[in-house]
């Protein structure tokens, strides 16, 4: 089958072997998938991962692990990334996305889903609902991690948002909060990259402009360690910064304004995908207009290429 | 009067001007000072505070400004140290502490207590009990900050709880920790180090050779940006580190570590002296043996110094 594989360099490659579908596992074929900025990152050596990348998907399953229900035999399908060992406390009690020992769908220790196949637990996928088409589908894995956020924020009091960086997942947070009944503020620094935003009938504002420091919460989803220092910068004493984006710099950062401002600093990760699938089934979200391209797995290169261009929202991958 | 004036240099001096209080201040006469971490910061020019330095105190109430009551004459008290604008946002809302245009005694813009005489607005005093000596009230301040953190944690699920650094603030914080019913480890680097917070009954451990990292909290007192890195190392996902010290330095720091464990960071810095002094009254923290020696001010500069070693708790200053 065709994959693209990372092995210290990325490869478009046709000659590697369709995976078996362990006993717990699904084998699925792909519909959509699409490219992530953790797929550069990993490019670049995050995470050490060799292997396939990719691991926002919509597929059909072709074929499951004998001890798994023959229901799920031509389901249309999205799954959750991570394979935790369901053994550790931190399985039990938080969940596989912080298990120690988790593999993680094409970023972990798991071949992922830029291939005509790939295999995933079958207690990772979700059915996806008639009235979800696959060009909305392929979004789930990024709209639970935007959903992830409203989780979060749901224990906190906060009146006045922004959310920095007006790509991809910041257009989702944006969106979410603003249908959880938030004010929101997105953020950016040029005129071309709010034009999207403007026509979802966000608020936007340049953060470059922006001398308002009443902020109680920011969401960094910039995925630049400047985003960091502006988020502290527009941040109100005892805010809140929910950090969205990982990358691998080592950055300076002066602590002293965290303690200073009493600031709250909230990670976020991955999110839940049942809700996800509940908002795509609104289609209060249109998604579509963060499709730049669809490629076809042998053009890849190209489309990751392309996909980490400045100002470019989502790039899709198809067999 | 006597002073440690800090411009450019600090300096011990004879001529100060005895203050005059404002309407809406009194004037105390100096009965005990406590030399804190941040004095010695702002000698090294964090904050580029000039003035008389010091905010920790106990002392005697001398005269009050035309609008004040008569009653806080001869009153002994202790005194929170922030001075907000009263009119602002920030300080209805959240707090002096918080207020853009804050003064804060012998820290930004006004005069500290390293005098025999300074001024304070009556409204940030607190009139000090009976039961509680001039050597346990001049603790009132950094065991208030210690109160901040269990106020902090009282909205979060803890179960388990490190406190890195076992100086002065570090075992306060402790302390209070343990008093309201949560387990801590006490984590230090030397036995040295350790051996009071044994005395005070804490479990200790040694923090480099720490191999638990099921921490669902860490507070990091170590007042090093090394501590920093240490938390994160040792706490558990999800879990929660209240920053409690300040420092100047910028320090390179790998933030992803915080979005993919989903980290909760959380600075802290002044607290309630309500409650401090209610602790006090409880006499269940054993100060005395935080207090390594006290010197006359005009021994201030040596006194400094010794504060600055390692090893050194708490050095008081008396007129």
């Amino acid at each position: 089958m065709q994959a693209l594989v990372l092995n210290q360099g990325l490869s478009y490659r046709t000659d590697v072997l369709k995976p078996e579908p362990k006993a717990d596992e699904a084998l699925i074929r792909l519909s959509l998938a699409g490219i992530c900025a953790t797929d550069f990152e990993l490019v670049k050596g995050y995470a050490g991962f060799s292997g396939i990348i990719g691991h926002e998907f919509v597929g059909v399953v072709e074929a499951v692990g004998q001890t798994q229900d023959a229901h799920w035999l031509n389901q249309r399908v999205v799954g959750s990334i991570n394979i935790g060992c369901h053994t550790c406390d931190v399985c039990r009690n938080v969940g596989p996305e912080h298990c120690q020992q988790r593999k993680v769908l094409g970023i972990r220790l798991h071949d992922g889903v830029f291939a005509d196949y790939f295999t995933l637990p079958v207690a990772n996928l979700f059915a996806v609902p008639d009235a979800i088409k696959d060009q909305a589908a392929v979004f789930a894995e990024p709209l639970a991690a935007a959903v992830r956020v409203r989780e979060q924020l749901k224990v906190i009091r906060v009146n006045k948002l922004a959310v920095l960086g007006p790509g991809r997942l910041g257009l989702l947070i944006a969106k979410v909060l603003v249908l959880a009944g938030y004010s929101v503020d997105v953020l950016g620094r040029t005129d071309a990259t709010l034009e999207l935003p403007r026509q979802w009938q966000l608020n936007t504002a340049f953060i470059q402009e922006t001398d308002d420091t009443s902020y109680d919460c920011v969401v960094d989803a910039t995925g630049q360690a400047s985003g960091f220092k502006q988020a502290l910068r527009i941040l109100k004493p005892r805010g809140n910064l929910v950090l969205k984006s990982t990358f691998s710099a080592l950055e300076p950062i002066d602590l002293s304004k965290i303690v200073v401002n009493e600031l709250n600093i909230i990670g976020s990760r991955c999110g839940p995908f049942a809700e996800a699938l509940a908002l795509l089934e609104q289609h209060s979200i249109p998604l579509e207009t963060l499709i730049n391209a669809s490629y076809p797995l042998q053009a890849g290169m190209a489309a990751l290429q392309q996909a980490s261009m400045p100002g470019i929202r989502k790039i899709l991958l198809h067999p």
